[in-house]
C-alpha cells in the first residue's frame, strides 16, 4: 500500500467529516520578517512592538493575511490537492491576534457536497477553522472547491448545499482587536492623518504603486506557509499544464494589493474579515501588480467607540496602473484584472 | 603581505592538524523561517513547538540538515576553497538536538592525505565536528575532497589513507534524540498514520511531488550557511568554468529530497546519520527536483522502545518524476539522476 | 481630496522643517537572517551572540548597514519620492548598537534649500536621525536629494546651502562600540590574525570573491527596508524610464561590497561612520560585484586602547575583478566602478 498521500477525490468527502490537518506551524518573527521582505507591508502596528503596546497589543501582531496563508496552506493537501477549481471563499473573520510564538493548527468540517453533471467533478464545501496551540480560534472561513473524482463510477452521497455567508455581521470584527488606545495611536507614526471618519462610502483610492514578481518570490512564500500545491513550484508538471508555466498562488497578489493599499489606507491596521474574494485571472512570474480600493460600507462596532469598519473592494491588476480605476467592462471584467476582493479592515476614530 | 586569504593548497595540510574555523553562528528562529521559506519542509517536530514539547523537546529543534549546511559552510574556506571536486562524505551523525539561540561553530583534524600521481593534485580527508558554545558536539562527519597544490614541485608530506566509516552504528542514532512520548505523538497532526513497524526493508516510494529551483533561492540558501565557494554565486566567474553558470551547492538538493521526502515519510522526524552521499550529477537553476526513496534497512536502537532507525536511499532527480524508481542503468547512474543519499532516520514506534 | 501620499515637491520643504517619518520597525532576528542570506556577511561580532559576549556586547549587535538601510527606508516617502537624483550623503555616524527587538523610527530636518536655475528643481538637504523606542540616537546622516518642483511656478523661498560635514572627527567613532575585551578576541573564530596594527596607510586589498545580484534578491532587500522607491520593484514603470529596467537600490551594493570586505578585512567588525559615498554607476540584475578597499587613514580613538579606526575606501565594481585595482583614469572613474566609498571601520588592537 502506497504511504504516499494522493489526496482525497470527491467520493472520499462526506457532510459533517472533520480533518484535522498536519502540519501545526509556530509562527515566528523570522516568519514575519520573511514575509515583510517578500510584501513589504507598512502598517504600524504589525510593525513595531513599540507602537503596538502603545494602543493596547501586548506586542506587534502577525499580519492577518500572514495567518490566513498558514492557515489555508494546511488545508491544501487534505482538501484540494486534486482540485480542478478554488471556487471561492467567504464569511472569513479573524478571532484572535497572532503574536510570534503561537503554533497554528486548522481544521476543515466538511459542510456540503455537490457532485457535477458530468460525474467527474464535485464541489466539496468545507468551514476551516485555524487555532493556536490553547485551542484559541484564530480565523474561521468557508471554502469550496471543485474536485476531481478518483473513480467516476464511485455513487454519490447525495447533494448538501450549505447556504454560504454574505457580508459579515458587524459585530463579529472586533474580535481579533483589543481595545485601542486612541490617544496613544500617533498618525505622524502610522503614515497618514486618515480616520475612519475621514473616508466616505463610494470613495475611490488609487494605491499608486506597483511591484514585480519574481519566480523565487512566489515559491518562497507559498512554501513558507507549508502549501503544497503542485502548480506553484514544478516547472516541470506546470509545462504540460494549460498554464505552461508555474501560476501564483492567488493569495500572492491579496498580500501584494493589501501592501500596496498601505498608500492611502495607512491606519486600516487590521484585516477584520475577508466577505469574499474572486481570482478574476491568473498571476504569472515578470506581472507587476497595481491595485485601487473603493469603501463599499462603513460600521461602526456594537460597544465600540475606538475603532470602525470599512468595507473595502480592492482590485488588484496585472501591468496596468489604476488610476482611472479599471473594474468591469458590462458584466465582464476588463482585462487587467487579477483579483476582486470584498473585505473588512478596521481603523481608528 | 595579502591579507585576503587563498585558500590551503594541498601541500598546506599536514595529517594530526587541527583547524578552527571561522565563522561562529548562532541560529535563531529567523534562519529557520528562511530554510522554510526556501525548502517547504513539514516535519511536525521542526515546524512546531508544541508539538515538539508534547514528545519530549524542550522546543521545535532547528532541522537537522541546516545544522549540517551550517557546520559544513564553516569548513569551506579553509577545506575546500581550492577543491577541484568534493569527492564523498561519510559517518555524519548528529550528536545533540539544536535549538535556535545555541551558537555553532566548528573544528576539521585532518585525518588522511594522498598526493595524486599527476602532482598538482592531491586528496585531503578531514573529520569536522560541529559544536555548540558550551562545547557540546552537534555534528560529526568525514570528508574528502580533492585539492590543487599552490606549488606543484612541493614535496609530499607521505601519504596516509583513513579507514572511512560505512554504515553507521545504530548505537549512535540516537544520540540527538530525547526520549519519545509515544502517547503524545498525534499522527493526524504529524501528517501520516504510518510509524517505524509499517516500513519494510526493500520498500520504494516515490516522493511525488517537484520543487524548481531559481538560482536567488540557491544563492540565498548557500549565503545563509555563509558557504563561501564561488562556483555558488559568481555568474561572471562561473561563465569560465566548464559549467558556464553557477553551480548550486550540492547541500541544496540533499534538503529539497528531504523536504519532498515529507510524503511518504512523515513521521521520519530526525536525520540521524548520513552514511555517505553522491552528488551524481551538476544541479542548476530552472531545474525541478524529484526524488524517490528505498528502505535499505531497519534498526531498533539499543535500549530504546520509543523509537526506530530507518536506512534509506534516497535519490534525487532532474525534471525526471520517479513513479518508477530511476536509479541505475548496469553500473552506471540514470541521466537524470543528482544524488545518492544513504542515511538514518528515526520514526516513532 | 486624495488620500494617497503623493510626496513632497521642493517647493514644500522649509529650513528648519523637522518630519517624523512613518513607519516604526521592530528589528528582529528574523531581519538578521534574512539579511544574512541576502548579502553572506561573515564578521563574527554579528554572527555569534557567543563572540559578542565574550568581547562586551550583551548580544550580537544588529549588521550597521541593516540599521542604515532602515532608517534610510523610512525618509523616502517624505523625502525623495520625488526625487530626480539622489546626489550624496555626509557625515553619517553611528551612535549606539542596536539589537534585536529595537523598534528604529526616523527624523529628519530640512537644513538647506536651493532651487535650481532651471526652476524646475531643487536641491533638499536633510539632517536624519534614526532612534530606539527609549529615543537613543542610533545613527545620523545628512543628505541631499535633488527634487522635482510640483509647481514651477511656486516662488522658491531663499536658499540656504549648508555646510557639509567631510572626514568625520574620530572621537566620535567609538559611540556605538562598547569597550572591547581583547583578550576575549578570538583571531581564530574572526577569521584573520590581522588588527588594527597590521594595515597600513596607502595598503590596498583585492577582496577577490564575486556576488551576482538576481531580482528577487534586490526587491526582498529593499522591501524588508521599506523603502518605497517605485524604480527598485515596478518593472512595468521601469520598462519606460531611461533605464528600461528595474534599479537596485544603491544600498545593495554598498551591503555587498562590505560582505565582501570581509576577505581581507575580517576584523574590521564594526563600520563606524560613512564619511560619504558616491553611486558612481548603476546596478541591475544578473550584473556579479566585486570589490577592492584601500586604506585612506587611521585614527587612534581618544581614551581607547581597545580598538582602532581605519578609513577605508571601498571601489565595488561590475563584472571586472579587482586584483589590479580599478579606480580611476584621470578625472573619470573606470567604466565598470559601481560605488566609491568612504568610511571609518574599528578594529581590535
Amino acid at each position: 500500500m502506497p504511504k504516499t498521500s494522493p489526496g482525497n477525490g470527491f467520493e472520499d468527502f462526506r457532510v459533517g467529516q472533520v480533518i484535522r490537518h498536519a502540519t501545526p506551524r509556530t509562527v515566528t518573527t523570522g516568519d514575519v520578517a520573511l514575509y515583510n521582505g517578500l510584501f513589504g507591508p507598512r502598517f504600524a502596528v504589525q510593525s513595531s512592538d513599540a507602537f503596538a503596546k502603545a494602543i493596547g497589543y501586548p506586542r506587534a501582531p502577525v499580519d492577518d493575511l500572514l495567518v490566513f496563508h498558514i492557515v489555508f496552506g494546511k488545508t491544501v493537501p487534505d482538501v484540494s490537492l486534486n482540485a480542478v477549481a478554488n471556487l471561492g471563499y467567504a464569511g472569513c473573520y479573524f478571532r484572535s491576534p497572532v503574536f510570534p510564538g503561537d503554533t497554528l493548527s486548522a481544521l476543515s468540517e466538511v459542510i456540503g457536497l455537490k457532485e457535477n453533471s458530468s460525474r467527474k467533478t464535485g464541489i466539496v464545501y468545507v468551514r476551516t477553522t485555524g487555532y493556536k496551540q490553547d485551542s484559541t480560534p484564530v480565523l474561521e472561513y468557508v471554502r469550496w472547491v471543485m474536485v476531481r473524482k478518483r473513480d467516476e463510477a464511485a455513487p454519490a452521497r447525495g447533494d448538501h448545499v450549505p447556504r454560504l455567508p454574505t457580508v459579515l455581521d458587524p459585530k463579529v470584527l472586533g474580535e481579533a482587536c483589543p481595545p485601542i488606545e486612541l490617544s496613544a495611536y500617533d498618525t505622524a507614526l502610522s503614515g497618514s492623518p486618515y480616520r475612519y471618519d475621514d473616508y466616505e462610502i463610494g470613495e475611490r483610492i488609487d494605491h499608486v504603486d506597483g511591484i514585480t514578481v519574481e519566480e523565487a518570490e512566489h515559491q518562497i512564500a507559498t512554501r513558507l506557509y507549508q502549501n503544497t500545491a503542485r502548480i506553484h513550484f514544478d516547472l516541470y508538471g506546470a509545462k504540460q499544464s494549460r498554464f505552461g508555466r508555474r501560476l501564483i498562488y492567488g493569495g500572492h497578489a491579496i498580500s501584494l494589493a493589501r501592501a500596496l493599499s498601505f498608500n492611502g489606507l495607512a491606519n486600516a491596521f487590521h484585516v477584520a474579515a475577508i466577505n469574499g474574494g474572486r481570482h478574476v485571472a491568473p498571476l504569472f512570474a515578470g506581472g507587476t501588480v497595481f491595485a485601487w480600493s473603493e469603501v463599499l460600507g462603513k460600521s461602526e462596532l456594537p460597544g465600540r467607540a475606538d475603532v470602525g469598519a470599512l468595507r473595502l473592494r480592492t482590485i488588484a491588476t496585472r501591468d496596468r496602473p489604476c488610476e482611472d480605476f479599471p473594474f468591469k467592462s458590462g458584466d465582464d471584467y476588463e482585462e487587467a484584472v487579477l483579483l476582486d476582493l470584498d473585505y473588512w479592515v478596521l481603523m481608528p476614530r
